[in-house]
């Protein structure tokens, strides 16, 4: 027999609840938010989910609660926040075949993440729905009071910067849907990095003092630096030949080099995009070389306004404003 | 031509995060909560919605927007905190008829409530869907640290006290579904409150240092007073003679005595049910008469477990602990 609501909050979320004072077991209306440490603010974010349009509908359950997690942990790091916990909204097809089955497999996927990013449940809904499944996370995270990093703080001639590699995600969703073939070796990586967001929840904490500007890279590179000088009412200027690629991006692109402009506008990077002044470039290696993670620097910032991507020598390469970059 | 993602931001929802300072215009990646004030905890609750499980599909936006707000303004009331803002994740059918006249609605409801109970739009995130209309709001509010309300403080002794009326939200679906037939009046008052909550807002935070225990009746009267007992590990009396209907109410179940069931099981009433000491009944009272609150003394807290509801000759009434009540 089902199990009723009650039961399912009991058996499958109250246990992601401990280690949280203020979530109180679940059991209350509400939970409170521990007092922010002397000097700092909370920052909270919000994103949702729906089967179908942001993963595939046979994803396995502990993926979706990953990368439900871990989207909005990828907002907290770009405002330089370190994560402390999340709230869940969780609407569950009333025909989904075997639900405590999938629900504890999403709690693994939730447990998983909170031990590895050391964040907590504070409190969640799960209701039922008569279309796809549907959540959606709100994360909370500290940063010191009034240090937040903005998207609108870039400054003409400063550094832009992009954490990891850029393209993965963009390339593996190609291969997962067909669009590309299957290649001899990296397709895993590069579908691991669409299904599972790294959030670079690390190095964000690190940006703060020496970033300008920083957003995480989801609707794509180009995209992003668009929103990026937009915000900061300045130009960006992205080398392409210094955008990072794994080796199995690089492999891909090398073979067909039309695959560039998918990976610098195919979005699902979750890597953080951010400016800093050229006097802070030690600095910013050092952040990343402590937290063990990838920069690279890929541009810079100029009078004027837009996003240009520039070959090797200085042509601009055209056709990369679409894909959702209209807007600008 | 129908708006992109970032038009529709910009003209329905960027207007309702102004006055939030942290919000930033809902241009950045996340939030800043600003500083609890001195003494005092921040109080975070979600909810979820589901057309055609929480609201019916031909609801008007404006008043599913003002539900789903409601729903957990009414939840900060039940912990004693005072509202201050929300963040809302909304999933909309990629074949709505007319979006935007959807969202102009939708953004119009909230700005009403906005404006009622004093809270702006801190963070959003709006995604399509091949489902139903999906939404979930997660609100904040403050309270003084250390005296939220729980569930879980009720004492053998304390009475139990109810805002507002109980079962017209019921009695409402009941006639919108036509389970129930036409009255010659009333029935657009019960109908309303079924579809518009009236959180307890104001009062909620008047009974901290009052109350032992709180929450607010959105399963039913009877179910929610099994759960205050349940957290409270104790039983709860309720005086069926004593529960407050409204006059459209007390006239359905005049007129058919069965009613008084589901006007005590029904749920979605969103009245503050909580219970306080003996000695503090002239307390409890004022603290009403301040803010323009009804409030009813409907039983008692005793030792034991559970819930009895009994009629004016202490007979207890039978066949209440349906509908979802089977967890305790």
């Amino acid at each position: 027999m089902a199990l009723g609501e009650f039961e399912r909050i009991d058996r499958f979320f109250v246990p992601l609840a401990r280690g949280a004072d203020g979530a109180f077991g679940l059991t209350d209306d509400a939970a409170l938010l521990p007092a922010a440490s002397q000097g700092s603010a909370w920052v909270v974010t919000v994103d949702a989910l729906v089967a179908g349009v942001h993963f595939l509908p046979d994803d396995a359950a502990d993926l979706i609660a990953r990368k439900a997690l871990r989207v909005n942990l990828s907002d907290l790091a770009a405002m330089g926040a370190v994560p402390y916990g999340y709230t869940l909204a969780l609407a569950l097809p009333r025909d989904l075949p075997d639900p405590e089955g999938w629900l504890s497999r999403f709690a693994d996927g939730l447990r998983h993440d909170q031990d590895e990013f050391g964040v907590h449940l504070l409190g969640g809904d799960s209701v039922s729905t008569p279309g796809p499944v549907t959540l959606s996370v709100t994360a909370f995270g500290s940063v010191p009071r009034g240090r937040e990093i903005r998207r609108s703080g870039a400054k003409v001639g400063d550094d832009l910067w992009v954490s990891g590699t850029i393209g993965d995600s963009a390339l593996g969703l190609k291969v997962l849907t067909g669009a590309i073939g299957p290649d001899e070796g990296g397709d895993s990586f590069l579908i691991d990095r669409y299904r599972l967001p790294q959030p670079r929840t690390r190095l964000g904490p690190r940006l703060v003092e020496l970033a300008t500007a920083a957003l995480d890279v989801s609707d794509g590179l180009v995209q992003d630096s668009g929103h990026l000088a937009h915000r900061s009412g300045v130009a960006v200027r992205i080398e392409a030949s210094a955008v990072p690629l794994s080796a199995a991006g690089r492999r891909r692109v090398d073979s067909r080099p039309a695959l560039l402009h998918d990976a610098l506008t195919g979005g699902d990077d979750y890597e953080l995009l951010f400016t800093a002044p050229s006097i802070a470039r030690e600095s910013v290696m050092e952040a990343a070389a402590a937290v063990g993670a990838m920069v690279g620097r890929i541009g810079s910032v100029e009078a004027g306004q837009g996003v240009r991507v520039v070959d090797p020598d200085g042509q601009v390469l055209g056709g990369l404003n679409r894909g959702g970059w209209s807007h600008f």
